[in-house]
């Protein structure tokens, strides 16, 4: 059942626009009174460069879902508001640039959004470990900075703990699953595939972004929560099959990055899928047409997030997750 | 000026036998559920592991001095709040745990506490640093279950986080001090050693034990907290200068590591001290006899400690402190 979404399209290349001009403050807030300090400064020009190579060159798909979201829910929000979501959606392009780090060194990957990744950098090298956790400090800084006196601070400050548990969790699944060295099929299953996904990416990248949101505009009620996880986890798992699927075809002029996959032997969806489809002969020669396969099997994940979408019973209005969807599909 | 502390040697011991008789319920607390939950069983078995090899095998002073800190300050405390401080001691042992991980990947140690470090393993490699950042986790999922309900949950809470920004600006300095491939003494000063120092170590295994205990006596004002800084942190001071010479000297089979100071070219006490008193043809040779000047330095340092306790105004017990720079004093 194909749904007519277009109306639903975000104008958010404006937001965007908003969203990026306020990074440099927040790089002023996370560095410049430490740089006044003699004894720290040297460190902190250092976690400067750390901020510029890391963090802005993301999609921003999941820091700017925190401000058309909270927009959607407060039409009417203050300006002042508008800046508090901006800055939240930025914590949580933060926390990702902390876990893609440490995930480049873990499965020692080259390249990320177009360069080289930041630990394969000569003057970096494992230090990178430590710049990432640096990143995550900084979520912490600003949130006690900017919404410290707020209602919502200890809502959302445990939400951001719980979620680095959550994507912590998942990657190790994802480790454990593809450790190196040995290559063993039997793990790949649709089943371990989808656990991966939930718990690395979809917590992370898609539930957190709407939860901010719904805190900011005071809902903040479990049950309300519980309602609108099974849409976003949905769209986490879309968007993931996205990724593994450009990782392998993707060109990567685009992507900004070479897939290492197959090389790393990661439990991608290609492979589980080839798996569960592929007959013994098949399973050996691994020969299969799996373009073809995956689009239609992005079309129906995306068919399947918008029926979520239209069945779900939920105090948050549809176009918050119509919007996000959409600025997902068919990238 | 010598003083006598004998009567403040601490009965640790017993506190000790209680601390680690605690640690099997917590690794129940932090796995039992998440292993019911067969979607993750496979990580939190993993995890069990990654608790049960990094955590309970350290020296375990931070931890303990929580405990005693705490019983120094609230004699008549209940064994439910003593329970409360020694799960808030373990707290950051498990803090100090992941940083050591971390540490060790960074600085590509060989040995920590006389078996090979963690990411040395065949079977871990660099998914110990994602191990890593699940010990950090595992604080806060013990804060969130053990003192949600207190009022003092927030501070000690944004205390930790703090801390962990402390720790990382430290081991930044640290790593872009000796940053390998180039040695350049220049960089090795009294006054950058001090600051690794202060920031890597004391604000984390000496101010932080302390400051958690006075959250939950009650004693939350920034005054009382600044009052007692100084001393805690001339503490971490004299454990470093410790653990730097024990990292060249120490016998291994008591340090539990074969120290890799030199290789590395950190910026130890002994290269830096070396360098501030050789002459010119000295610092060629680099031939000093560090261990006669280490001994001074260690008592001069002690007396330092001691001084600080006796003159300084606080509401904090004297033996608090004693009691923290007896379990270190020549270890």
């Amino acid at each position: 059942m194909a749904q007519n979404v277009n109306e639903a399209k975000p104008k958010s290349s404006t937001e965007l626009a908003k969203f990026d001009a306020l990074f440099p403050e927040l790089v002023g807030d996370l560095t410049k009174n430490e740089m006044k300090n003699p004894e720290i400064a040297d460190a902190f020009i250092w976690f400067k460069e750390v901020l510029h190579y890391n963090v802005p060159f993301g999609e921003k798909t999941s820091g700017v879902s925190v401000v058309t979201s909270y927009k959607h829910l407060v039409p009417q929000a203050s300006e002042a508001d508008m800046k508090i979501a901006r800055v939240l959606g930025w914590c949580i392009e933060l926390l990702q640039a902390c876990s893609l780090i440490m995930d480049d060194v873990e499965d020692n990957s080259v390249t990320r959004r177009g360069r080289p990744c930041w630990y394969k950098k000569e003057e970096v090298g494992l230090t990178a470990v430590n710049d990432a956790s640096f990143l995550e400090c900084t979520v912490y800084s600003l949130l006690k900075k900017y919404i410290r006196d707020k209602p919502y601070y200890l809502s959302i400050l445990e939400l951001f703990l719980q979620t680095t548990c959550q994507t912590v969790t998942g990657q190790c699944l994802d480790l454990i699953t593809g450790a190196s060295g040995e290559v063993d099929f039997s793990k790949f299953t649709m089943e371990r595939y989808s656990a991966i996904v939930k718990w690395k990416t979809g917590f992370h990248s898609f539930y957190l972004p709407v939860a901010v949101a719904m805190h900011m505009a005071g809902i903040s009620d479990d049950e309300s929560h519980a309602q609108v996880m099974p849409v976003l986890l949905q769209m986490g798992h879309f968007y993931q099959i996205q990724n593994d699927y450009l990782d392998c075809y993707g060109a990567p002029e685009i992507t900004g990055k070479v897939g290492t996959d197959i090389q790393d032997n990661k439990c991608s969806w290609l492979i589980v899928k080839a798996l569960e489809i592929a007959s013994d002969e098949q399973k050996e020669a691994l020969k299969l047409n799996l373009e073809d396969i995956y689009k239609q099997c992005e079309e129906n994940s995306y068919q399947d997030c918008i029926h979520l979408i239209y069945s779900m019973d939920s105090v948050v209005p549809k176009t918050v997750f119509l919007d996000f969807v959409n600025m997902i599909y068919k990238r």
